[in-house]
């Protein structure tokens, strides 16, 4: 993504390893964002799970990557141990525990786990096992990065000129390593010369519309209009919305969409409204053990985060967070829900563009193949 | 309403007269609430109006009746002129002008000014004529408390023990003088003993939600969650919502609803999953000269509602914004919406729970008589 860094314009990922040997990963710290494009610095598996779990990263592809690289530390940090499974077994459990919504963390560090474990177990030697680990995270991150390059070259034929887009919370570059999922299509019909704005709903509570989203868009020169969640099914009720496209979180083989709390009230109100609704997600996101979203597990994290916001005070020049109710008040903060698969017109993958149970489901086999 | 002020259980209104011979009005001031209860004193019909755009009130009810002290005072400060009905209809006008949305204030304020107006052409007196002005203010505050009474009494039956209650805004006492709107059926309810809870939407951008809701069912003991806007559609589809009851800043003929942001989406979402939707208003919140949604100016306000964020800083002690996206981002902000009738189960108000145009047009003209 491109990023402008003390006047120097970058092309980044959100996360990168940053030094093979020692094991360091670096990543762009979303917590601060826009106000500062600061970098955390992880050098252990541990640092690492902390970064998914204090959300230093978010966005279930970015997670995803995030954990390979995690496992890529564990292995560093345990390959000369004894129990070398047993101990990498636990770090791997670590990281799939810091969130439990997004799949694509589970998917991923299970899958690099298991090819591990039979590598160890067919008597590789360390040097090798490292050398496994360290192919198989980075093409994991390359794979993502590619599925949304492919998710913005079949969502972009979705887009007419003149669109107005209504997008949720962040599934930017941010979110998914590069491009993004959701503003993949975006950005392809934008450098294809395509007029388009984009509605950015603010996504409380933690604001990744307004901080995130808003900031790459800004970047890219995209334009867009930053709203209230609460607006957006006004602009759908006045007919300005053209289509709705969102990133996910889970997906279950019925189709069911676990995402960004919000998600579901504006795939209800767009159906109301005869806008098409569209999830773009890269295959990584699909969770083939479960048929209904009412299975998927739905975060609730702090009550603090509805109670404060945080932002940036512009006489102090700092970060902070400001009281938003009363202390004492009673919250309840589920961060994700689930869109069941009648609102949603279609889900764009880098397989195409999938509208039955059917086509996940061949979209999956192809999917497996391509990546044993 | 109850409030605690210095230790001590007070009862009061969100807006009073506090001085009748100099035409002192005292208010809540509902800006730095629930951090600090403060109260804005007012002294002239201008700072009245100001008070009323500024939002140190708000609320369609509130607003009908600040308008109608401004009223009084504009009386107060223009009797003595030799243009006496021009200068106080200037000064009606500039009142009438502060917020477009909420049609109390246009109502209240017209009638008064057309009472007054018409006995100063029939020749009363100075006194008499400010004696009527008062008359009126007070009459038309003391009425929207009977009528918040009355709705209260009918909605109430409305509510089953055990109800899990979703609203949006603050259609409280602060919105209504006392008791409330919205609020009115389940503060009653709560008095007649019944179980209930109360979700409470934060309600981006201006947060009546988090900061006033929060604070009158606090100050009651009602139990309640807040929770983000996001989430309200979350518990409905969970099947944890029993119905909704919100507030209404104008009524059309044919029952199109304009309320807060965010109101419509809930209303749609209600209904998709089956769960009542009722509207709590007094019938000065109906505005017959129009039939559709369509019809009502919807209110712009400021882009630094949406790129910032007031609240309580903590360590500071203070209340204070902070920025949450980009200072450049560009905004749209309209803070109400319109709900076609079609999606409400029925309005809620002081004559019985209305459910068709029928019901409207027989309300409003019982309240016709009974006003005239």
């Amino acid at each position: 993504m491109r990023v402008i860094l003390d006047g120097k314009e970058l092309d980044i990922r959100a996360i990168w390893l940053e030094d093979r040997d020692r094991g360091i990963v670096k990543m762009i710290d979303q917590r601060v964002l826009p106000w500062k494009l600061d970098f955390f610095v992880s050098r252990s598996s541990e640092d690492t799970a902390m970064a998914i779990e204090r959300m230093i990263v978010r966005g279930a592809p970015t997670i995803g990557v995030t954990g390979a690289y995690g496992v890529y530390q564990a292995v560093l940090e345990s390959i000369n141990e004894r129990e070398f499974i047993e101990v990498l077994e636990g770090k791997v459990k670590r990281i799939q525990q810091t969130r439990p919504t997004a799949v694509n963390l589970f998917n991923v560090t299970e899958k690099m786990f298991l090819e591990i474990k039979k590598r160890y177990e067919g008597g590789y030697s360390s040097r090798e096992i490292i050398e496994v680990a360290y192919d198989l995270a980075e093409r994991i991150a390359d794979k993502e990065v590619e599925a949304n390059r492919k998710i913005g070259e079949y969502g972009e034929k979705l887009i007419r000129d003149g669109s107005s887009i209504l997008t949720h919370c962040n599934a930017g570059a941010l979110a998914a390593v590069d491009i993004g999922t959701a503003l993949a299509p975006i950005r392809t019909a934008y450098k294809k010369g395509k007029k388009l704005v984009v509605y950015v709903d603010e996504t409380r509570p933690w604001l990744q519309g307004a901080r995130l989203t808003a900031w790459e868009l800004e970047m890219e020169g995209i334009p867009y209009y930053l709203i209230s969640d609460n607006a957006a099914g006004y602009y759908m009720w006045r007919g300005e919305i053209d289509l709705v496209i969102v990133g996910a979180d889970r997906i279950t083989r019925g189709g069911d969409i676990a995402n960004k709390i919000g998600t579901y009230k504006l795939a209800v109100v767009a159906n109301e409204n005869g806008i098409p609704f569209y999830v773009a997600a890269p295959l990584s996101t699909f969770d083939m053990r479960i048929q209904a979203g009412s299975e998927i597990p739905i975060e609730e994290r702090s009550s603090d985060e509805i109670l404060y916001v945080r932002g940036y005070d512009d006489d102090l020049m700092e970060v902070r967070r400001v009281l938003v109710s009363l202390k004492e008040a009673k919250v309840r903060n589920p961060v994700f829900d689930i869109t069941p698969s009648k609102y949603v017109t279609g889900i764009i993958t880098e397989f195409g563009v999938l509208k039955s149970e059917r086509d996940i489901e061949e979209a999956l086999s192809r999917y497996r193949i391509d990546h044993d």
